[in-house]
């Protein structure tokens, strides 16, 4: 604490991300980073690049990244909006799309950054409870509110919600924003995306460090209305009016180019996820559905934390979070089949002791 | 407008950056870019990182970035905090360490995103008119206030301030921030780091765009005590875990480790402009003293704006601000000496017809 803080800092208790070990030692299944590399023509694009051009500013619009996405998706290019990773859109949207004069709703298990931004943005916040066997059901968001936003598929959960029960949201919610966080979409949900043009009030956020493979790249974005759009666009202008660099704009526009390599990707994941999971049953862990590039998985003795601890001292790093109703589960990347068989030998042996 | 912006949104001005043209027919005098490139060993280890382990997240804290800069001024690495080029520092700041309950103190001639951050943080704002010779007296700044910025050098006018008189303002506020915004300070004006390890309440913001060649990697950072750097990761965590990406961390150390390549940009940049001062003055412009990569410089028909749009016709972009006080000033950036003797033919020409 310091005298030289603003009153907004003293009280803010910032996210905490995965671990980034420095190292490369563990494998690594905490954070839902892709196992397999970006695209070659994403390295290519970065490549051609790479030159003294960066002396230069970027397209402060990121053009050519919107309209890749636009191509992708078949939209325009101001129904696009772009950003530093999805954890800055999400940020412009709790800022520009949210508002201050009604609770926020958002599931009680999902993401941990939505409390974060609300605080940040000083919003008021409902957490709306899933279902007991950990689903969401979107009825119980039709109630006095700010703005809604959840994932699909959910983290750390996993599952996916139907189409239908969105479209219903949105038509039983239309005086505020609904914003649907598809970070992991790309691993067997439906996307919202084909709703935008009908509900001016839908907004769809996505992330390219998952199923692009660039994590570490930093590229996200969101699709809407382009009066959505253009208060994202008002927020961000009076933010930094270049957040995306030069390498990171050429990367992201070649990785929504290459459908072949991405549709191969996700493939690969999905049938890892499959063969994973029934493995995991056949330990008598307790597997969530799962949608996504990780799983949520009970073990059998519910000694989550102590299998977490193991596995880290054993250079396998899951995610664990201490909290209630979820502190009996581990959340697991799906990674290579390599490194999955790893993970289960290990499980295997920590269950034998 | 929409109903479904925040009502924040709807009262926002964002910031209008300089012309970023996609073609290059321009000779680009607008933006205060570097004219030369970056280092080669900044394009060598971003070539080293570009890999399969961009499907990793970059270090949350950048600390390969963050140790770089504190080994260049001799700080510790807690006294470093790293940003998406320095407007994202600079926005960070805004919301960190300013305080609402006062007017935030800055030049009424500056950089023009300074009302836009206050604006989108719902601070107070006081402008500070500098004198009529355009230099900055801080002893104007001896008031109640929530915060203090100011550039120095100055932008647009490049002038300079000498380290005294901060010292003198930091003495005699000590009740709130003082950030010193050194964009250009690389290009003859003198740093106010040293200042940091006594007064707890001096931060100084700087950039790598300019005097590093870096304004498409966008990378910034501020230097100061911890305890304020720990108040602007409070609010980055809050926003957004991983604001550089894999290829911006290594560059960015690297652009700062390659101190001869630095030393000899910022010697051409520096006779270039002096060169340019003298020519400028050949044509009875009247120019500002300069510490900067820019010059500021008033037509002897004071016909700026036509200028600016006869030299935009001609192939030239150069900055015009229409704004009070300074409608009658065009600001140049140095370019390369090629590039600013095509400038000067093109104006001696202007001026002839």
């Amino acid at each position: 604490m310091s005298q030289y803080w603003s009153p907004l800092v003293q009280q803010l208790e910032p996210y905490v991300p995965g671990e980034q070990p420095k190292d490369q030692r563990y494998i690594k299944l905490n954070t839902n980073e892709c196992p397999y590399p970006p695209s070659p023509k994403v390295l290519a694009a970065i490549q051609a690049e790479l030159s003294a051009t960066l002396r230069l500013y970027p397209d402060p619009n990121a053009d050519l990244f919107k309209e890749a996405i636009a191509a992708y998706y078949g939209l325009e290019r101001k129904q696009v909006f772009v950003g530093n990773g999805s954890d800055e859109v999400l940020a412009h949207v709790f800022h520009a799309l949210f508002k201050p004069d009604q609770p926020l709703l958002f599931p009680d298990i999902s993401y941990s950054f939505y409390p974060v931004y609300a605080n940040l943005y000083q919003l008021p916040v409902k957490q709306i409870p899933l279902t007991a066997d950990f689903s969401l059901d979107l009825s119980a968001y039709i109630q006095p509110n700010g703005g809604i936003i959840f994932p699909n598929p959910n983290a750390p959960t996993g599952s996916a919600i139907e189409l239908a029960a969105i479209e219903q949201l949105l038509i039983r919610n239309q005086h505020s924003v609904v914003v649907v966080d598809e970070a992991y979409v790309d691993f067997g949900a439906e996307t919202a995306i084909p709703l935008i043009d009908k509900y001016p009030h839908l907004l769809v956020v996505q992330t390219l460090s998952k199923s692009r493979s660039l994590a570490g790249l930093r590229v996200g974005f969101a699709v809407g209305h382009p009066d959505l759009i253009e208060g994202l666009e008002r927020v961000k202008n009076s933010f930094n009016s270049y957040p995306l660099d030069r390498l990171a704009i050429v990367g992201a526009a070649a990785a929504m180019q290459d459908q072949t390599y991405f549709a191969e990707i996700c493939q690969r994941i999905i049938a890892t996820r499959e063969t994973t999971v029934a493995h995991l049953q056949q330990l008598d862990f307790q597997v969530l559905p799962s949608s996504a590039n990780f799983v949520f998985a009970r073990p059998p003795a519910g000694n989550a934390e102590a299998m977490y601890l193991a596995l880290k001292e054993q250079g396998v790093l899951v995610r664990y979070f201490n909290k209630p109703r979820v502190q009996e589960y581990l959340r697991i990347t799906i990674g290579t089949e390599a490194e999955m068989l790893v993970l289960l030998e290990k499980l295997k042996a920590l269950l034998a002791n």
